[in-house]
């Protein structure tokens, strides 16, 4: 045991202390009543950045919540990393479900229960504690470490990409690391390479100019909700799977490894449905084909549909339109523009004559994230959590898209590790979120050997 | 010219002072803030029926707003008539669309512009005034003539029923003569002998127990709006015909002359296309399809669909539920119970595995209505309408539900005619609803001869 680990296990009761605190800020940044809060969370990275030893700590501003940066860079022939985290913190709604005050952080089972704990306010705290840990002890840390938390996570980041472009200058690294993300089990390590990227966008089917009266037109009024029902149910095969000509085009295959961890998974099927609370399909698909189906093809989802008369009762109306609001994950090599474009013709050739359509895009879409199997610092922190665990990590897949990975890829040239002691099934977005302790000291001792291991050998 | 027909022609333009009067009363039964206007518009039926020399006149409370009823019945060897019509009007909303105010009443090139003039006021008053003219020229009737005005056919008549039944002992009769309904066009006469019936439902589609991660599940979870679209996709082959196993059980062939006023009436279809602002269908269907599937083929209408996300922008979730409210439009024959069970069966046999579905109905349906061809009262209306005219009147079916042919036949066991002056082109559900002033001339004329007519031969 080193001196930095010594140390940080003789501090760690301080250090829950310190999570409780941080925790006890509620700071909702899609809540706009909780701005005061959401600013106090980002008060108290700068103070605890700067307690930890970094340096030119500030609050840079954004068109929403600040995001905190902070430096210590003090090794010029070492390499140097960005990490990245979040302080704001999900909606703890419903309230009533909470065992324990979501904002009060409460402490059993050796688990800490609170909104944020887990996501990412634990995971987070994780990186300035070993800094300040190798300052204390040594006055130096193995690499030059840059630290950039945001605000806006939970609000999908809307101004993170524009933040990190403006600090451009400022954040140039080998290598970004992660404090936000999940490991797959408790019980089982694991590094997260790839992620679903993300094009979405709304559909409106329009047959009528206005709402008609469905005694008196129907059977002769084109209905869209009928047309609209066509073409989405022309979207997937019978197996649920995209049959959108031309969807797929450019997709590339996965890390072979990813393949290994799915099988490793041993993901039930069965247990999945009876979890989500749905019926079990029949025949039951295994497993592995489900897994893979999350983790490593794309979809395309509805995510919502209306139209026409939704209240209580009956109105006997023929609508006007219909809208389908829809968002598709996108794996390695999909380019969202061909996709966009893809699936536009399709609805063109499946919508019935008589109605018209109109297509409306989201945003630009994002790509999908897939880190290069052979990088070094993937093998570094994949022999960290081996040590600490005992186990050989998993290399996996998400089915969500995360943004950061390709905006620091497109603004800094530089690829993403994700290396977060939150574990999936933290209840996260849910009520009686906790964090695992046992995780907090692991993650400590890791990061620990991390800061020197990829001072050694990062890229 | 008899006397009572030179009397109407005389007293006319005060009969218009009148409908103005009447038409300026905003009793839109839909509003609980015009409750008091509803309630005025029924003191003047009956203050207007007490003049007119009708006894027994009454308000009869309902659980919503009271019906008027009225008779003379002081002929007893003659036939005995129901008139019906209704004194509530459809909201004026868009107001800002109406050339003048909507309860102002403004005549303006023989027409009445107000809403409600046509529907149902104007058409209405006509049997009143008629009786009138009889009483004071003649002292006396050709037939007794029983008068039942409703305040709630524009709410969908949700206690009419209950009303009749409980009038059951004082509306015996013959015949019930509706002045509610409307002519087909203002140039060609027309009788409504046939009406479509209802079965209305909702159909909810539940996949997992509550909404999900679109990222994290997506590909794995089952996605209920698609499974919805699957099953609405399968309602209709690709005519738009419903394809529902059992739908059509029990139908009956519709009177022949109605297939003789469809191929009369010149239906164009490609004007109804351009008229309700839908793209023209290619190809584009023939005229006289299109108005059969109107009036004479049943429909299975999406009225309206919901589910998951429908804000502005994007949310991620896989929804946990989707519903569309459906109704049904029937013909003679279909029994609501055998549909509602046929659209069930289809529905689990079509919906994909893995899902579950709940359907609900919203009452008992309705069947259609269908008057006998034979029926004496037919024609004798028609030889009336005929020699006003100068044209050989249409027998022709209506699209819409309309529920008291149904109440009437079931309740006193007598058939319903229409005799209304209204014309479907009077924009009684829009802006600028009018009623032709020609129409209220012809109106007097034709029930004045119809009391007389009837009074020899009914049935």
């Amino acid at each position: 045991v080193s001196d930095v680990e010594a140390h940080l296990a003789a501090n760690f009761p301080a250090y829950v202390e310190e999570l409780k605190a941080f925790c006890r800020i509620p700071s909702v940044s899609t809540d706009p009543a909780r701005k005061a809060d959401v600013l106090r969370a980002a008060t108290f990275v700068v103070e605890r950045l700067r307690r930890a030893g970094f340096e030119n700590v500030e609050k840079v501003a954004t068109a929403g919540h600040p995001v905190v940066f902070g430096e210590w860079c003090k090794a010029p022939d070492a390499p140097t990393i960005v990490v990245y985290g979040h302080y704001d913190v999900q909606p703890p709604d419903p309230l009533d479900k909470w065992v324990t005050p979501p904002f009060e952080a409460d402490v059993r089972d050796d688990r800490l229960y609170a909104r944020g704990a887990s996501d990412d306010k634990g995971p987070l705290l994780i990186p300035i504690l070993v800094a300040e840990a190798f300052l204390t002890l040594r006055g130096t840390l193995p690499l030059n470490v840059k630290v950039l938390i945001e605000g806006e996570e939970e609000s999908g980041s809307p101004h993170f990409a524009t933040a990190v472009a403006s600090l451009r200058n400022k954040l140039g690294c080998d290598l970004v690391v992660s404090a936000d993300g999940a490991m797959w089990r408790a019980d089982l390590p694991s590094l997260t390479i790839a992620s679903r990227g993300m094009a979405a966008l709304d559909l409106t089917v329009t047959g009528a100019a206005k709402d008609l009266h469905s005694g008196r037109h129907g059977g002769s009024a084109p209905n869209p909700v009928r047309a609209l029902a066509a073409v989405l149910a022309s979207f997937h095969d019978a197996d649920g799977r995209v049959a959108v000509e031309g969807f797929l085009d450019g997709a590339v295959p996965p890390d072979p490894r990813i393949r290994e961890a799915i099988a490793a998974v041993g993901f039930d099927a069965g247990r999945y449905f009876d979890e989500v609370g749905a019926p079990r399909p029949e025949p039951l698909p295994d497993g592995e084909t489900l897994l893979t189906r999350q983790w490593l093809e794309p979809t395309l989802e509805l995510n919502g549909i209306f139209g026409g008369y939704t209240g209580p009762g009956t109105k006997t109306v023929i609508p006007a339109s219909a809208t389908a609001k829809i968002t598709c994950r996108l794996i390695a090599g999909q380019r969202p523009d061909h996709v966009f474009a893809a699936i536009r013709s399709h609805v063109a050739a499946h919508l019935p004559s008589g109605f018209s359509f109109e297509f409306s895009r989201h945003g630009p879409g994002t790509t999908a994230f897939a880190l290069d199997p052979e990088l070094p610092a993937l093998a570094v922190l994949e022999d960290i959590l081996g040590e600490i665990s005992g186990r050989k990590p998993l290399r996996v897949a998400m089915g969500a898209t995360v943004p950061i990975g390709t905006v620091f890829k497109e603004q800094l040239g530089a690829p993403t590790v994700f290396f977060s002691f939150s574990t999936s099934d933290e209840d996260y977005h849910a009520p009686n979120e906790f964090f695992r302790l046992k995780s907090f000291r692991d993650g400590l001792v890791a990061w620990a050997r991390a800061y020197e291991a990829l001072g050694r050998r990062i890229k």
